[in-house]
């Protein structure tokens, strides 16, 4: 299997875009759709410079290759306006177009209609691979049984709300919300100031109900390792094979139009107790992953791209990769088959602090660090759900790692230049 | 004046080294001090590859041009014994050298004598330019009047207790430690996984009290700007200016012998409420900082390094850099003379949540980030000291940020290959 992430700072060769001539006209301000024209391209390799398209039959960020950060977001929508909401993917749309060329999504003198502009900080760092996808959360459609929008009628089936899981820790403030947006850049200033102004354009309508910076790091053409130390990503659905990622990641004609080349995204934040796992011995670590540390090759294999073989057996009898490894119980064979796209995260937030709860009621302090996870799929009843139901029951890594953030979102498919992120969603 | 910060990605074309053949040998064991010698060096690019000296006269980290990452953790000794703090010392020098020439800190298969070894999320990443400054809070040299280590007389006079400044509202758990570790890189993962290693060295003789990661964005040979959409730096005294240098950063004479080469350092966490400054227009942001948003120019001037003009007024009599602007306020023209060498850094842990302290008591989230403001001088007394007091009272800005961490360390000399960091501090 193919390796498709990108390390940072390494944009794949093939596709990127670059702002040209024109994209250097003055940013306009808000609602002149006028400016979300495609514009003149060219390929570049530069990490900073180059371009993602905004505008397609999906969304970026979903099978585009990994950028090295993310800030992901979640916001609650607090009007009870169908045409608030409208007029808020509009100007989301509308902006993204701008930030995912490289431009500030207003004047950084504010539009005539609001009291500042762009905030700046991503002056002169260009597009750095910007995208941004955006996601509706169940509150969309109904909230507490309260059919804001008109819209409970049109909530897809395959967006359930999650079970609760075996273990499942989840903090409400880091959990659930109505809309959703993903942005991924090579930079973490580019990715976290494109969620600062599509918040700030949102204020009034919709507030930040959480949100986390992410992060990858490697050297260009190999598989990052997380924080955990291993390689994750390698036996991910290859982005290039666009008929597996039309059988598991898009979805199809079996939900409603609207969502048709959408995908379903389950986010989680697992937090890992780093020094914990730092205590274990190596062969132990990589009994619970059923993989090999350095190389990353599953256990019993040379090289990180070799298949798992979940018959062999060693001289005992025993299975050489452990029953509750987490590969094992995630593989696709243990699975009915079952796909979902990873496209995850590291997050390292510093440290908490927490008193035990026992006596001698010492001080503790913990790393805050962990996985955001983030798994693309076209069905999470047959995708997250199932696989998650065992993981959370058997996973050996369970005992390093605890859920306290969930979320799902329906991703629509991508916008047409004029129209808007969703805007079939709204046509009665 | 000049500006020495590299920006990511761009390590300064002078004096890096690179982990020639010898490099490759495989990690030894703790405590093998052999080690520890100088590797043959080749200059090198590469972000990624670059690599600074562990040895000399000054730790590195300090003139060091900025890399793009960091993680800073101060750690509370638990130990009674001064030979514990000796061996730690002398096991985090050793690993220290190992780390920055961008080897594991041990086998991944574990020394001898311990259950693990290096966490391994490092492998492959090279040395990243990666610098490990290390630092001694004031209980070293004694806590809460115990003199536990027969350090107390040896306390610098510089090392003061900061005093409380106008608005602090320091939380302990972010505040304070009995010693200081900086770790920087060009890359988020090399420079925590620095940390991660030394912390669980420490395991049972220091306990981690506060932990932050920080970085930094700009393309290449610009400043960068910070959070708050202005660029940081400009007017900070070149680190290429070795009598500035003198001057204002290293530690001489006037104090100890064992500290001489060295530095004091203040770590301030400073957070920044984004929501309400991304509202506010950019000509009052200007006006608070006293200088252009978009050029970094001080306000009458064209130029990012013109120098500030102070007694410029404008027609009706008005200074053009406000009373209480923030570069008014902090430069040396209005403060004795005093300089200090910033080297902060953003950081970004996500949002936080509340419930607001009057009715209608909403629920609320803001964004977690803002400065981990880090400051190197001679003496805090005449440097960061009366500085900061004259900004926490007048400072336009302080409407917009809050310091709920703080800390001093005193950051030895750089040691010599087979010694230790702070080895001169234990010779009685
Ligand atoms: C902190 C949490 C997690 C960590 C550190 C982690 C790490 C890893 C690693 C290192 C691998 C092996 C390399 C690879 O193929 O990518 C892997 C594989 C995988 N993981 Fe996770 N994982 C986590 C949580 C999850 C969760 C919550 C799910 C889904 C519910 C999941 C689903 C998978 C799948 C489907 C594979 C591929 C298995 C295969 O077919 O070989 N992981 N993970
Ligand atoms: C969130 C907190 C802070 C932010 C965002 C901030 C930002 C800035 C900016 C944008 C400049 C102008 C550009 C430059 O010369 O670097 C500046 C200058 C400066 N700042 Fe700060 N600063 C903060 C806190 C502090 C603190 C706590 C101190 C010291 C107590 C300080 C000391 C200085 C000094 C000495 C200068 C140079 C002034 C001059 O000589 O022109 N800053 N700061």
């Amino acid at each position: 299997m193919e390796n498709d992430r990108n390390g940072p700072f390494q944009p794949a060769r093939r596709g990127f875009l670059k702002a040209g001539g024109a994209a250097a006209v003055a940013a306009t301000a808000l609602g002149k759709a006028a400016a979300a024209q495609a514009l003149p391209v060219v390929a570049n390799d530069d990490p900073y410079r180059a371009v993602e398209p905004f505008f397609g039959p999906h969304q970026g960020g979903i099978v585009t290759p990994q950028q090295s950060h993310t800030y992901v977001v979640a916001l609650d929508l607090t009007t009870d306006k169908r045409d608030d909401v409208i007029g808020l993917l509009r100007a989301w749309t509308d902006a993204a177009s701008r930030l995912t060329r490289g431009e500030p999504a207003a004047s950084i003198d504010g539009p005539d209609d609001r009291p500042a502009g762009d905030s700046g900080e991503a002056l002169g760092l260009g597009a750095a691979r910007l995208t941004i996808t955006f996601g509706f959360g169940p509150g969309l459609f109904a909230l507490e049984g309260k059919d804001r929008y008109g819209l409970a009628n049109r909530r897809p089936a395959a967006l359930v709300d999650l079970p609760r899981f075996n273990g499942d820790q989840l903090v409400p403030e880091k959990t659930g919300g109505d809309l959703f947006i993903q942005a991924c850049a090579n930079d973490a200033q580019v990715a976290f100031h494109a969620v600062r102004q599509l918040a700030r354009i949102g204020s009034g309508i919709a507030h930040i109900r959480w949100g986390q910076a992410g992060f990858l790091s490697g050297p260009r053409d190999e598989t990052p390792r997380n924080l955990m130390g291993f390689k994750d990503g390698t036996n991910n659905p290859s982005i290039k094979d666009t008929q597996v990622m039309d059988e598991f990641v898009w979805a199809g004609s079996e939900g409603p139009g609207w969502m048709q080349g959408g995908t379903y995204t389950v986010v989680r934040r697992i937090r890992i107790t780093l020094e914990h796992w730092d205590q274990m011995e190596r062969g132990f670590q990589e009994s619970v992953f059923g993989r090999q540390k350095k190389s990353g090759a599953p256990l019993g294999k040379a090289k990180e791209f070799d298949a798992l073989d979940l018959e062999a057996a060693d001289k005992d009898g025993n299975p050489v990769i452990p029953d509750n490894s987490h590969v094992r119980l995630s593989n696709r064979a243990t699975n009915n088959g079952a796909q979902i796209l990873r496209r995850s995260y590291s997050y390292n937030d510093g440290t908490n602090f927490y008193i035990e709860r026992w006596p001698p009621w010492r001080q503790e302090t913990e790393y805050d660090a962990g996985l955001i996870f983030i798994a693309h799929q076209r069905d999470p009843r047959t995708g997250f759900i199932p696989i998650n139901e065992r993981l959370a029951k058997f996973d050996m890594m369970n005992q390093f790692t605890t859920h306290i953030g969930s979320a799902i979102f329906a991703c629509p498919p991508g916008a047409r230049p004029g129209s808007f992120i969703g805007a079939a969603l709204f046509e009665s």
